[in-house]
């Protein structure tokens, strides 16, 4: 969890904004948790049909990626799935461009499923066994089938979006495969990030992190705005500015999710406390930190160089020297510099004041979240 | 190498046929190796344009997986690469319907990437440690490198078709991706069929296995011809001809393949002798001798199912065995009943003639291919 006194006021307060329906009457407060669930609820009748398509071991590794299920096909009591940003954010984006959300919904699926293809790889490619609470597919169905799996969602969702009847098919095919080639290229630039040293010539620079969380984060949140507003029929300068905003989300989004990974509260997240550093993934607050010259930099830089495993006392002395050299300030810095720019972007065109609002309110909730 | 005693009279000698100019003078000879070598070195320079657009760490996997360089990227002095028979087919099919190859390049180089990408996905799920007498990609690289490699192949293989500027992007990129969807399909059965028995009531039937490489085989030469109609501007029942041509040819193929894993020459396959027996891959000859009615198919069926490594003795054993049984006779039956009926399909539409012979002796020389 982000501690409350470094965490910026919100834009807007989730529980005290009230929706305005186009004739003015008030209706219920928007907050980001239900405008997800409407989102979702939105997509998930086409999102359970694709995946309903694929081979039926595929449908039940997909399924139980997506916390619908457990191993076996048996329906889960405790829905683990994630809180569907990419699939809200191509419905809300067609909204914003005046057509209703239903017309981004073959893009929130195409999405959703370029998203769960991406963890079940990545989660092989990083030898990540847990993920939301349960095991990772990896772990509960082998290497070979989740490999394949993957492939099968990769499939689908192109095959989805080429699918879509009307003139805007081509564009929205060649968005995805754009997006998909910098999501591998993000992907590969972290995976080589970890071969790097600490300090020295050869670190990590932040401006490198910045650019490879770009495109493994913010490229797929790019596109599912983009989508929204291209099927939605919006012109191209909107939909560039869609996709932008999309992309400073991203950036941000990998800000918080690297400050969860060290500061986040283990019951929330469903991961081991300071975890990011235990396994001494290279995250911005971390690069950040040892940017600092000072002398509690050579010895965060001597904690993260030992050959042996971080115990409890090592981690807690870590984050405390991330901290201390500043790396969490910058860090959240950078969260509120990229959520300013997709706010920048998002105000650059001319959107409906409705869904822009709930985007707005979706950005804030966005820096807020503790999972 | 299939044994000159089986194998049937070839409807054109690759050796003999002269290729005759649309002015009726004779040039030089066509034969598949020719054929072959003509369309690679049409599509190669935009395959390797292709791969450059890559991270350049996956553009290393690639060109390593295609034969062109060793690991750290030094080229290789003996190129290893395939055949090239699905770029080749995009070709000769763009040609069959009355336009340069050239318009069909985009589509060739599409089908390769994705080729090479499944190649270097299944290797993972098999386990399969060498392919065309070198480290597999996986073995080479990692595993989670080579899942990555693999993923980029296949977001430039769409990327590349949706970049294709013309009429025909939408209606080539959803061919693709249904491809892509087969692929995935077939291969599954095939790793599913490893966990079934030999025999008895649960044990995979012939008319499965052609299902399933229809699936993993024939989509993928099946959408190459067809892919090099429609980029060619043909009309949709000349491309379904084509489809259904690469998808019998596609079936042929692997039939050949089985043939070659038993039988084939170690020396030309690279493979061990009897390679498909001693990893009791459930291939097309040995569930076909298992169908048989009669005492060797009981020996056959325990030697497949000792719970110890068949040893040379062994694997000779099983391999007379299978071939007593009728499996192999009934493979060869399999491939030249799919290669007749590719003949038929595509003789069931008007393509021109130089291109229909060149694709005919390619077809004759898929039959009588040693590797």
């Amino acid at each position: 969890m982000i501690s409350p006194a470094t965490v910026p006021e919100p834009v807007c307060d989730p529980g005290s904004v009230r929706n305005t329906s186009p004739a003015g009457k008030a209706t219920s407060p928007v907050t980001a948790p239900r405008t997800l669930a409407r989102c979702r609820d939105l997509v998930r009748p086409s999102l359970s049909a694709a995946i309903a398509r694929l081979h039926p071991w595929h449908g039940e590794m997909a399924a139980f990626s997506l916390g619908w299920c457990g191993v076996g096909g048996t329906p889960t009591d405790r829905p683990s799935e994630g809180k569907g940003v990419r699939q809200a954010l191509a419905v809300l984006c067609a909204e914003a461009v005046g057509v209703p959300g239903e017309k981004a919904v073959a893009g929130a699926v195409a999405v959703e499923l370029i998203h769960t293809f991406s963890l079940m790889h990545d989660d092989i490619m990083d030898g990540d066994e847990t993920r939301r609470q349960q095991e990772t597919v990896w772990k509960a169905y082998g290497t070979g089938p989740a490999v394949l799996a993957g492939d099968a969602l990769f499939a689908l969702a192109v095959q989805t979006l080429a699918e879509v009847p009307g003139p805007h098919t081509a564009a929205a095919v060649g968005r995805l495969s754009g997006t998909l080639n910098g999501l591998v290229r993000g992907q590969a630039e972290d995976l080589l990030f970890s071969a790097r040293p600490w300090t020295g010539p050869e670190a990590v620079r932040t401006d490198e992190y910045r650019a490879m969380a770009e495109l493994k984060t913010g490229t797929l949140l790019g596109c599912a705005a983009a989508l929204g507003g291209l099927l939605g029929g919006a012109p191209a300068r909107t939909v560039a500015a869609l996709d932008r905003a999309g992309r400073h989300l991203g950036v941000a989004f990998q800000a918080i999710d690297d400050l969860l990974g060290i500061w986040g509260d283990p019951d929330v997240t469903g991961k081991p406390v300071h975890s990011d550093l235990r396994q001494r993934k290279k995250t911005f607050p971390v690069l950040a930190a040892l940017t600092e010259n000072s002398p509690r930099t050579g010895e965060l830089a001597a904690l993260l160089h030992s050959p042996v495993p971080l115990d409890e006392a090592g981690a807690v002395r870590a984050a405390a020297l991330v901290e201390s050299c500043g790396g969490r300030a910058a860090t959240l810095g950078e969260a509120r510099h990229h959520l300013d720019a997709a706010r920048a972007c998002l105000r650059s065109v001319s959107l409906a004041p409705q869904a822009a609002h709930e985007i707005d309110v979706l950005i804030g909730f966005l820096l807020h979240r503790r999972a």
